[in-house]
């Protein structure tokens, strides 16, 4: 299968509502690709925190009003973080029924107060055991990263060069959350401490924005990119049920089987969007990936390897760190980026003719992974 | 495909949590089914308001806690108060990869208190133009029968046979919210307003309930239940953006391509399940299924047409009026319904030799319809 169009809003702190964004992104993937509205028989709308922060469920009906007439199933998807790479992965098993599915992610995350967004970002966690006792994502993830860093000798040094580097990325990506805001190393360091050991700029923003992507089952047009496997995998949601908090099994198993199915290595990769929703995790995800062995990837950073010129260019749209993190639209901008990529349009941030490109998408600490390989 | 499983709890205002409900209904579901756990190969949640009413979300992963070591693909699907047919609908398109998926519907409405229920539930309407006005739900469906019973001339008292009807049959179902509630006319035409025409007896309970269900590519076993179409639409979510108020397109165009695809006609129905989460939409949904004409319901009350013994046995489990409506699980419900009485196993309630069967789930105020028919 094929994504046939792809569409974006800028990523930010918006003053646009949940629904104008999720229309600006529609209207942008159907401008992209050779299609009409009309030709698309049914579509995926991926959003996390609608409900809780927006006062507002049942979004595929909201997406349905602004298209009169159509009357063609819409879904609604949520996992979390992972929602929109879920939703992707609906869309490609609905290929069986229809031709041209739209994927849509959105999440508007400033500007509303029914309540706080960090007991909203929350509802991902366990409530019963972790959430309700305190247990929030950066506190999460920061208990993962003294492990990590204790277990292969890491020094926090190692992700604010990964933050360092994404900011850079971004700062060539005109859609990114921080674009031109120059972000220094020593600015860096200095930043407030959050949690032991990160501090503000190991941690993704609170974004708004929305992406589109459409899927078809023929070739559309010569820009369009091919889809060579999705798979997503689960794991249990809370962390004191994990064996192992240094990597994510949900990520291994639908790697394996996303290479296995599309007879794609880790060598083979040309392009990779991660999930750095706090910069511990690029890091987790490298090795997870199996681009290189478990304790190994700060060599990557140090190396220079996942620069835009280095061996594995590694959150060239900026990440979730600098591009941004809408939650429900997170997946879908990874898969937006690598599409860029692989058209070859992706201007002053164009990586070298690549090839196979690779997304990575988590939801929560880990319960939920979507992998998704393309091909050019 | 077939039905190879199915299991739910019983409704109600119960004492378990979310996970415990869902994990019973699993339970039941796997143990009534000649399969193990480790057969199946993807999960369908469908929860409407575990992030407003129970601060979970991720659903997915709370499932696969349950499960450790499966880590299939666990996907969460809401689209209001149709969520769990639309989840039905989207495991039936999985299984173009799966041999067996499992869909889980689950609700838990009583003892939260992060939001009002009746706030939550209006989550389901659009905030901008409806909710945030203070058009609660009650309020919605009042305008659609006061529409209603002007144009065809219907009266309060065949929306009372109605929740009579649904009462009555109720009294049959031992996992029903109202099993053992005598409930007279006297009773229902007696008890207080809620929003003109409807009174108490017009609205479906606040229920806690789950219900799982067992999808499979091939027949598993004797008991197996085919199911002949299962079709999903949209329609715009505010009755400000309709046409017309007494009757549902999204019903109308989910009916006729389910019809199409089965070769099934309205009058090849032998057990029907629909949404009466207002006595008005039975009506409703009689004639947008084709049943019967527009405005002619009335008279397959009057006549006994919709009891057990009647030509078009309707909600025979009580319906969601009294065998309850918790919101993620009453789709499921329907079906489970509906493949019970199939495969003959219904006891007091049980319909005379039921052939075929159809269920209709509907979401907000026709913003989604879900329409499954099944065969024995």
């Amino acid at each position: 299968m094929y994504i046939s169009g792809i569409g974006r809003t800028k990523f930010g702190v918006l003053s646009k509502s949940l629904v104008e964004l999720a229309y600006e992104s529609m209207f942008n993937a159907i401008n992209d690709s050779p299609l009409n509205i009309s030709d698309i028989d049914a579509i995926f709308v991926s959003n996390f925190l609608g409900g809780p922060l927006n006062s507002q469920l049942h979004l595929n009906s909201v997406i349905a009003s602004l298209l009169p007439g159509l009357n063609i199933p819409i879904v609604r998807v949520e996992t979390a973080c992972a929602s929109s790479s879920v939703a992707l992965n609906q869309a490609i098993y609905s290929l069986s029924k229809f031709s041209n599915v739209m994927v849509v992610g959105v999440e508007k995350m400033n500007g509303t107060h029914l309540i706080s967004t960090t007991d909203a970002i929350s509802m991902a966690s366990d409530n019963e055991l972790d959430s309700k006792n305190g247990l929030i994502f950066p506190a999460a993830y920061a208990l993962i990263a003294q492990q990590y860093m204790n277990k292969y000798g890491v020094s926090h040094e190692t992700l604010e060069q990964i933050s360092y580097l994404n900011h850079k990325n971004a700062n060539l990506n005109p859609l990114a959350h921080f674009y031109h805001k120059e972000v220094s190393l020593q600015t860096i360091r200095d930043s407030p401490v959050v949690a032991t050991p990160f501090n503000l700029f190991d941690c993704s923003p609170i974004s708004d924005g929305a992406v589109s992507v459409i899927v078809s089952n023929k070739r559309m047009s010569d820009r369009d990119v091919r889809i060579l496997s999705s798979e997503i995998s689960t794991d249990c949601i809370s962390l004191t049920q994990r064996e192992d908090l240094t990597s994510f099994k949900a990520t291994k198993i639908a790697a394996k089987k996303a290479y296995e199915n599309s007879g794609i290595g880790p060598k083979d990769i040309d392009v990779l969007e991660v999930h750095d929703c706090f910069t511990i995790n690029e890091l987790i995800a490298l090795e997870d990936l199996g681009i290189c062995n478990p304790g190994k990837a700060f060599e990557l950073v140090e190396t220079g390897d996942l620069t835009l010129k280095g061996s594995v260019p590694t959150n060239i749209d900026g990440g979730l760190k600098a591009n941004g993190h809408p939650i429900g639209a997170t997946g879908l901008a990874q898969i937006f980026e690598v599409a860029t990529q692989l058209r070859q349009e992706a201007g002053k941030r164009q990586i070298e003719s690549p090839e196979i490109g690779l997304t990575h998408n988590i939801g929560g600490v880990g319960g939920t992974t979507g992998v998704t390989i393309m091909g050019a």
